[in-house]
């Protein structure tokens, strides 16, 4: 497994070398500022792919292909010289000896930019990460699909009404952006889709329930746009249960603190999120959410050599005592900024501190509905969404992908269609209908 | 699990039954042949669409996303108020209690028609069949897709250069059309893509072998078009092994009945198919390949309720002692007229026997390479390649995959790339590069 690419030769190479460690956005967002850079970079990533995955939702309820969403790594690096990719899983770095442990074997790196995002945040109870879904990437997302495309088969073959109730019951935990999104799409699968392929059922019995612990959704958007959401989700059918903590979860459903229970063989966690596996191996001080605290200028306290970006990273000063939050922008500036930072270090010159360009947020609640905060500007409603629409085509990477996510965009809103309605691929196999029964 | 729908209730209902085992292009034929007829049709099928196979091999070869060539069975029967779908299984049929065995229970029948295809055949090595990859259904076509894809980011990584050649070495065997196409595919991929994307890697490194046992590809066409086809092959690079039976495989390539071995990491078996291992469970008599014998009426010989049509029915009459092939002209126009049968035994008339129009065949080999047998016109190159896109563009169903089709092959058209190359979903999970680096 030695490759001229992966060893450390005890010369080190004439340019010194940046390792990059994840290809989302912050990790792509570093490549490109050290283009011109007189250093040769080798990014690292689990997948040969760039997930979007602010469209994950769509994928999930059979809006997009998982295609649609994902770009090659080696597609985009084209365009760079000085960049290399390569495929493996980061497992630990010796500071030390300055080596990235991998899967492929050990990489070693002058500079080191740790961007391997986030994970589901399931706040240590292992009930809820067995009995509930995640959807943080492209296998949970389609195993979600296949999973609700499968209940809503057995629903149609299924006599016994309560058992009936709960295949047909949709709840998502968690009352932010993608908890919204996701509940929003479920009641236009229902609605516009489930109905026409399922006559014998009565779509009147399909649930969708919003299930947030605290007394708001969205709870990073201003209250008039809180309010707003609210009101659209209900209009459009969803049970949001607000102040309704979840105690725990089981094959069948949640239990919540208030000792009630909900029967639903879907229940979606979106309740939270944590710095990614790689930060508990680091043996670093972590901060909120199993983030690395660094310092303004995004490097390890005690070692200026690495930087650690975007969900990963934990630091103050969006708003007094809270650190920026887990989006593209912030993690597609930290990128930059590390980047900025590295050539400083190379030319002795003095790292700057991160500044955050706040770009605002939006969230989109369904058809024609969304939420959108920026520049000072509050929208909600269809100017809201279209430019929710406009923001996340233009941000996909590539042709093609835009050509696809439009086509299916179209064709969706036009036909009140979902053309990848197919229970295939992940999940698929593992749970066939002959199962499901057995377990019943 | 005892719904209406499915139990065996005392009373028939008014309307006779027919039961369909299958959502290929047979079982679909029957379905629309039955639309008007004065009967309840179910449709069974193990997954929920229906996939368009003539084009799996692009799949396969990061062509085209799983999602363009499969269509959901329920969309299509939205247009027949007299059908309806379940998602199962079908493991036998108790033919004396009219019952079809189901994963989801039994189902009964009055009239039967089974359409549930074909499945490669490995002739009984057990060998061939653990080591070469089968190419029949989205799963293995997306496994072959990971599988290909992930033996060039090993090569990137790999510094001996026999493992080296043996992960750029892509064996084909069976020049029937599928190996053909698939051949084809793959130089393209490795000539348009892995160049591109490998930089680090002399493509001229990349070998496409097709193997094939008798004295000539594509069997069925006459001999100008194979020359032709056998030319354009040798031309695109494709090493065409005429006359060389496979005798064994193993982890890392194949033998060969002369003694001589090929290391190849990808191997994918296309020598031969067989009729659909339902066709074992029935307990009737079976032709060559496994296939069900049947009368021209298309019922079994002793059961004229139960038909068994396309890939899974032997009957001859295409020509002296020849079966009719395993192609879809032949399942759509059995489907017909076991549909047609049906009324006629319902209202009392004689059954007509099965009567084929040859719709020729087609094969592409290439960009702007193909050969076309039809109506007496032998077509090869530009224009076979033409008619070959549009047949297979028209025969697709559903507008939103057609337009997916043809946006895919626009791109890769003009732009020489292909889109979907991401190692992910069927595959991708059990094969990491971790995993594999463990193996070898």
């Amino acid at each position: 497994m030695a490759s001229p690419q992966l060893t450390t030769s005890p010369s080190q190479p004439a340019r010194p070398r940046v390792v990059i460690v994840g290809a989302g956005f912050g990790g792509l967002a570093a490549v490109r500022a050290l283009a011109k850079a007189p250093v040769e970079v080798l990014l690292i990533n689990r997948t040969n792919y760039h997930g979007f995955w602010p469209l994950l939702y769509q994928v999930a309820t059979a809006g997009l292909e998982p295609e649609s969403i994902a770009y090659p790594v080696r597609a985009i690096l084209r365009r760079y010289r000085n960049a290399s990719f390569l495929l493996a899983e980061v497992t630990g770095v010796d500071f030390a000896r300055r080596l990235v442990q991998t899967s492929a074997g050990p990489v070693s790196y002058d500079y080191l930019i740790l961007a391997a995002g986030s994970t589901t945040n399931f706040f240590g109870n292992d009930q809820i990460a067995r009995y509930t879904m995640g959807m943080k990437d492209l296998n949970e997302a389609q195993r979600l699909r296949n999973h609700v495309l499968l209940c809503c088969e057995h629903a149609a073959a299924e006599s016994d009404p309560i058992r009936r109730a709960a295949l047909l019951t949709f709840a998502v935990v968690g009352g932010g952006p993608t908890g919204v999104e996701l509940a929003g799409a479920f009641v236009e699968l229902i609605r516009h889709v489930i109905r026409h392929d399922y006559p014998m059922l009565d779509v009147q019995q399909a649930r969708v329930v919003l299930i947030e612990a605290t007394s708001h959704i969205l709870a990073s958007f201003p209250a008039s746009l809180q309010r707003a959401a609210l009101q659209r989700l209900q209009q459009m059918g969803v049970e949001v249960r607000l102040n309704t903590p979840v105690a725990g979860a089981d094959p069948h459903g949640l239990s919540f603190r208030d000792g009630s229970r909900l029967d639903a063989e879907t229940v979606v966690w979106a309740a939270g999120v944590r710095g990614a596996p790689l930060a508990d191996a680091l043996g670093v001080a972590l901060g909120r959410g199993a983030r690395v605290v660094v310092t303004p200028e995004l490097t390890l306290p005690d070692d200026r050599r690495v930087f650690v970006i975007g969900d990963m990273a934990y630091l103050e000063g969006y708003r007094p005592g809270v650190a920026y939050p887990m989006v593209a922008p912030v993690a597609i500036q930290m990128g930059e900024q590390a980047a900025r930072n590295i050539i400083a270090q190379i030319n002795d010159q003095p790292m700057q501190p991160f500044r955050y360009v706040d770009k605002g947020q939006m969230a989109t609640i369904g058809r024609s509905a969304a939420v959108l905060d920026a520049f000072g500007i509050r929208l909600s409603g269809w100017p809201a969404w279209a430019g929710w629409l406009f923001v996340h085509l233009m941000a996909l990477v590539g042709f093609r992908n835009r050509a696809l996510v439009l086509l299916n965009w179209a064709y969706s809103y036009f036909t009140y269609d979902r053309g990848v309605r197919l229970i295939f691929g992940v999940g698929a196999e593992e749970q066939t209908v002959a199962e499901a029964v057995l377990r019943d």
